[in-house]
C-alpha cells in the first residue's frame, strides 16, 4: 500500500518484514542513513548509500528532481561525518517523457554535483512503458577520516539538539504545487556540504538530516538508538511565516512534515554557541536554533513541551499523516 | 521512446545525447561497466557501479528480479578487476504489489549477494502508485589491487577472444516466459565471482559482461574503444540446442541477445589454453570457447566470418532489434 512508503511506521513495518532479517549484517542493522564500512586499506572506512527519488512534479519551485537526487545522497553521506566524493545515478524513464525535462533534470544534477564537491561517475538507463514519468536513483561513497565516529546510537544526556533552519518548506512546496495553490513557498533541497565541513572541527555526537517522516519521526529514532530520551520545546523549532500560514490553513504539523535540505546536530552544551555560529556562518543555515537537549529521564521516548505549556509524547510518523509528496 | 532502453545505438544516443556533456569527468567519460576511482589512501583505487533492473515477468525459469539485479552489479564490478565487496539497494514498489513474490525476490537477492561474496550494506525502499510492478537499482563497491588496469582500451592485436558460455539463455527464457510458450530453457543469470578470481593470475587485457544489446554489441564497443579489429567465427558461438532451435524459430539472431552470467575475456593468445582451463572450470564457466582474435586490420570494426564461408561487418544493435525484455 501506499502508506509503506510513508517514511513512517508503515515503511518500518515494511523494513522489518521484508527486508531486514533477509539481508541482516553488522553494517546494514544500524539503519543510519548510510552504512561505513571497512576501506581498502586498514583503519580507513568508507560511507555508503542509497535513495531512490520519486517526486510530482518533477520540477518545482526551488528545485527539480535532479537536485533532489543529488543532496539526497550527499546529506546521507555527510551525516555519517563522511567526505563525499562519488555518486553513481540510475535513470528509469517512461516512455513519453520530455526530453527538455529530462535535460533540465541533467543539469540541475550537474550543477548540484558541482556545488556538493561530488563527481557522478557511472550511470544506467532504463526505458520502461508508462506514461512519461522519470525515477532517479542515487548511490554514494564519501571516505571517512580515522577518528570520526557519528551516530544516531552517540548522543547523551547533556547534549543539546540544534536545527539547521525552517522546517516543511519542501513538503509545503510540493503539496501547494500538487494542489495549484498560489503560493511561492520554494523547497529547500540544498546540499549541506559547508556546514557539516565547518561542524566537523567541533565533538559532533550525532547528525541526521531531516527528511521523509519529518522532525517527530528523526528525534524519535534518535532517542530510541541512543537510549535517551530528546525534549524539545515546539516554540522553538523554526517554522517560516508563510510555511506556518500554509500549514494553519491546511491543518498540517511541521514537525512531520519532509525538508530536503535541514539537519539536527546533537552535541554537548558546551559546544553549543560555537555551532550554531559555525552552521549560521553557512549556506542554507541562517535560521540555525537549538530547539531542545538530551536527557536521562526516559530511554526512548520524544517530548514536546508545547506552546501553551503541555507536555506531548511525540512518536514517528503514523499512517500516511499528510498527503504524500514522494 | 522504448526503444531508447535497448541497450544498442538508440541507448548510445540518449546518453549522448543527455548525459555525457553535462556529467563529464575523467571516470564517467570512459563508459565502462564500472569506473574505477581514487580510493581513501594513495595508490588504491575502488570501483563503483550501478544499474537499474526491471523484468516482466518478475520470476522466471532460473532466477527472479531479485538474482538478476546483485548479478548485473557484481558482474560489472568484476569486469573492471575489482573484487566486489558492498552492495546497496533501492526498492521502488508499486502499490498493489504481491508481499511474497517480494519476499522470494529479497530472499534471493540475500542468497546471491551470498554466493558472489558481497554484503548489502544499504537500502532504500520508494512505494509508488501503479500496478503492482517491482524495480530494483542495486550499486556497488569492489576494491581494485595496485597494478590492476583491465579496460575496454586495452585488448591488443593477437589477443584471442574468449566467451565464458552458451549465449542467448536469458534473453530466450524472458521471451519464452512472456509469449507463454512451452520451454525449459532457464535464465543464466549468475554472479561470475569464481572465474574472474581464477583469472586474476593471468595477464587478462579486457572483461566484458555479454548483457543488454549482446554479443555483436559489446564487441563493437571494445574493437572502438581498443581501437583495433575484432574478428570471430559464427560456427564457434556457443548456442544451446535449445535457444537454437527457439531462435531458429522465431527468426531471432543469438548473437544480439542479452545474457545474464556471460562474459567475454580479452587476453595474449599464449595464455589461451590456461584461460579456457580456468574458465572452464569455474562455476557457471564449463562451456568456454575461443570464438575468435583481435587483429589491427581495421580499427574500431568487427567482423564474423559466417557458416557458409562470407564475412559480415557487425555493429551495436539497431531499433529494437528483438522483442524487448528490459
Amino acid at each position: 500500500m501506499m502508506v509503506h512508503g510513508s517514511g513512517g511506521r508503515s515503511t518500518g513495518d515494511l523494513i522489518e518484514e521484508v527486508f531486514k532479517d533477509a539481508f541482516s549484517n553488522e553494517y546494514l542493522d544500524k539503519l543510519e542513513d548510510a552504512a561505513v564500512v571497512p576501506g581498502p586499506a586498514e583503519g580507513e572506512s568508507i560511507a555508503f548509500t542509497t535513495d531512490s527519488f520519486v517526486v510530482t512534479p518533477v520540477i518545482y519551485r526551488g528545485g527539480n528532481l535532479g537536485r533532489l537526487s543529488i543532496c539526497g545522497t550527499v546529506n546521507d553521506l555527510l551525516m555519517r561525518g563522511a567526505v563525499p566524493k562519488y555518486l553513481t545515478c540510475g535513470f528509469i524513464i517512461e516512455e513519453g517523457a520530455d526530453v527538455e525535462t529530462l535535460k533540465t533534470i541533467v543539469k540541475s544534477m550537474a550543477d548540484t554535483a558541482k556545488e556538493a564537491g561530488v563527481l557522478l561517475v557511472a550511470g544506467d538507463t532504463k526505458v520502461i512503458e508508462g506514461h512519461g514519468g522519470i525515477m532517479v536513483n542515487t548511490a554514494g561513497i564519501g571516505y571517512v577520516k580515522k577518528d570520526i565516529n557519528i551516530s544516531s546510537e552517540n548522543a547523551k544526556p547533556g547534549d543539546v539538539i540544534i536545527v539547521s533552519g525552517n522546517l516543511g518548506d519542501h513538503h509545503a512546496c510540493i503539496l501547494s504545487e500538487r494542489m495549484k495553490v498560489d503560493s511561492d513557498i520554494e523547497s529547500d533541497n540544498a546540499p549541506l556540504s559547508e556546514m557539516v565541513s565547518k561542524l566537523s572541527s567541533l565533538p559532533v555526537h550525532t547528525m541526521r538530516d531531516v527528511t521523509r517522516g519529518g522532525l517527530g519521526t528523526v528525534l524519535k529514532e534518535l532517542s530510541v538508538a541512543s537510549e535517551t530520551a530528546f525534549n524539545i520545546y515546539e516554540d522553538k523549532i523554526p517554522v517560516s511565516e508563510k510555511v506556518r500560514d500554509f500549514c494553519g490553513i491546511l491543518g498540517l504539523d511541521p514537525v512531520y512534515m519532509g525538508n530536503e535540505g535541514k539537519m539536527v546536530t546533537v552535541l554537548p552544551k558546551e559546544y553549543e554557541e560555537k555551532a550554531l555560529s559555525l552552521i549560521r556562518s553557512s549556506r542554507y543555515g541562517e535560521n540555525a536554533v537549538t530547539i531542545g537537549e538530551v536527557t536521562d529521564d526516559d530511554k526512548g521516548r520524544l517530548f514536546m513541551k508545547t506552546k501553551i505549556g503541555g507536555v506531548r509524547e511525540l512518536s514517528v510518523l503514523e499512517g500516511e499523516g499528510l498527503p504524500r509528496i514522494c
